[in-house]
């Protein structure tokens, strides 16, 4: 028996050619929903993850056995209301858990794909999660939302499906992946191909996995997640269980027993092979470019009512590149709100316990459900 | 033959107690000069290099061919002008120019050093290179400069030696290791580490050095010396060589190519736990702890005139870090000059022909040698 046997996955029996040519088909999605879709089937709400995320945004993951990614914010009575919405998310396309990814079975070769599954990407992801809203027969989501990658999605899914939703919250993303966003993933893959053990990507076979590898490249990330001033908050220079220096390569520091714990948890729950996938789909992400230089572009055929939230203190995905999606939602006189959250958590905070994004992100979907509702759509 | 046996050494016969405790003697300092001497002893600089450098600070590095890491500041005309001043550069203890560091022979095992070589510190380094002051028989240098880790060696330095140098310009530094400074240092230690060629430090005797895990250490450096905008303008999304994508883990960006590349050439000139050594003296460095908590008083009995230089996208050693510096100075009236320059180019500012800078750089050096020789000092 497999860990993922008693998860939920739709089998998409359909065929989705991918951007790099190749054709699939009856591919499984894992999914989670959450709370009640009622019988309008008007209260939907798709939730894209981000790189490390999967489909348990909320609760205790029954498999990692830790609690979800977006439990501050999705839950029973929290700002994304269970009790109120019923919410669909799915693993990526490329992912570790449940869905089709590099470690699954390549039913041609008996053997997993590992690095021979295909280079995929956002577009692609999307368009495998457009499978499910076609699964619960939903004519019309309330809202789609996601941070990081996830609001990556969230604009791929309006672009490629204009009227598809009411409202889109893409929180702490960009249009495009920059040059020092393709740097930093760029390390974190040679972080894992320069372990010994990832054997070109084909380790499945072998008793080990690029642990160590991987672990580097999440530490790498974990540094771009956090704020300099969080981080200096937080740790500063305090040592971890000693007076004082101890004149060795140990732990000396507490951030360093941090970021060596991230690295190592982090290796229990997540597949070298599908980190290189996700982090490339990341790199690949240009919508100006698949819209002639133009976002706008990407946006014109939507009447979908936009809601875009930047965080003061994120140098990955800063509020300059989520002004430069308001900019072309305005230009061509979209329905766009955006607010900036005065936040020092970084990139995290969307993540993380900031009441300030926690009640906006509350309001906009409650007030936008009642008005929509009210205007009879 | 050693490929260091032609280039300059002092043995120091003396006896240096380091941080750790241990205490050390007989060991080589490598330098290099530039410019000659003045009959007075009177035009004499000191320059600290940062972690990657050496004592080949302009000119053609004979062991390396490639140009000196100071050139566009330093030589003949140039910002420090070495028609006019005597400029001593010395590779820091740890190194691996030449200097006593952990790929030295320790003469009681016959065995290079390796992971055994002691913990040291910048006052180590400082300390170390105080005999080649001595050797000179210089009795007050006119300037001591570095930038990034050169600097903290100047502030180290007049610490120790408080009115042993008339100026100082520490460029692009810090009084203590930031959390973030000390992440980013020990996410290139991991990756060494990491490196199963890393062997825990004892690589010598084998036929293979850590190389993949240092050029990811060196890759994980190089995105945190260059500012987000100096990446984008320089990289953005240019793709290498190529019309379209390839949809796979080929350098398809310039910024990955030019990153692998950084990794490749900077394992030719560098050793793994060298970089290890030299990274854990910067993060133990806090010249505020070593006075109380009272920066202050690390200059409290110096005369020494400062002179602070910071770079607005520099978001290793940011202006703030700098300016706390100055507010020390400040504080008990020292004579102390700053300038933020206006840069893109990131921390690497100070080792690129950024105008300003070093016409600033020239104009004090120039002007305070001036005014403290007709002040007959």
């Amino acid at each position: 028996m497999n860990k993922f046997d008693n998860i939920k996955k739709l089998i998409v029996k359909d065929q989705l050619k991918l951007d790099c040519g190749q054709t699939i088909s009856n591919f499984p999605i894992a999914y989670e929903t959450y709370g009640k879709l009622n019988s309008k089937k008007s209260n939907a709400i798709l939730v894209f993850h981000a790189l490390t995320g999967d489909q348990f945004a909320t609760g205790i993951n029954p498999i990692t056995k830790k609690d979800g990614w977006w439990k501050y914010a999705l839950g029973p009575g929290k700002a994304i209301d269970t009790d109120k919405y019923f919410v669909i998310c799915a693993n990526v396309l490329g992912g570790c858990m449940g869905s089709f990814g590099p470690s699954n079975v390549n039913p041609t070769t008996g053997k997993t794909y590992e690095i021979d599954f295909p280079i995929i990407t956002i577009n692609d992801m999307v368009n495998a999660q457009y499978f499910l809203i076609k699964h619960f027969e939903i004519e019309k989501l309330f809202c789609v939302t996601g941070g990081s990658m996830g609001g990556m999605q969230v604009l791929q899914f309006v672009a490629n499906y204009p009227n598809l939703s009411q409202t889109a919250v893409p929180i702490a993303c960009t249009s495009n992946h920059s040059a020092q966003n393709i740097a930093l993933n760029e390390l974190g893959r040679q972080a894992i191909m320069a372990d010994a053990k990832w054997q070109n990507g084909k380790y499945e076979d072998s008793d080990s996995s690029p642990n160590k590898g991987l672990s580097v490249a999440r530490m790498a990330a974990h540094i771009s997640y956090l704020s300099k001033d969080a981080l200096q908050e937080k740790f500063g220079r305090k040592l971890q269980e000693r007076d004082d220096l101890k004149f060795s390569f140990d732990a000396d520091f507490q951030i360093e027993s941090y970021l060596r714990h991230q690295g190592s948890v982090f290796v229990d729950r997540f597949d070298a092979n599908s980190y290189l996938y996700i982090t490339r789909a990341m790199d690949y992400f240009d919508l100006n470019k698949k819209y002639e230089g133009n976002l706008s572009k990407a946006f014109k055929n939507s009447n979908t009512k936009f809601f875009i939230i930047s965080f003061t203190s994120d140098w990955l995905y800063p509020s300059s590149e989520n002004k430069e999606i308001v900019i072309a939602l305005n230009s061509i006189g979209a329905d766009v709100g955006y607010v900036e959250i005065e936040s020092d958590k970084g990139h995290d905070s969307f993540l993380l316990n900031v009441p300030d994004f926690l009640e906006t992100l509350r309001g906009f979907l409650n007030t936008s459900y009642e008005r929509l509702n009210e205007e009879g759509i």
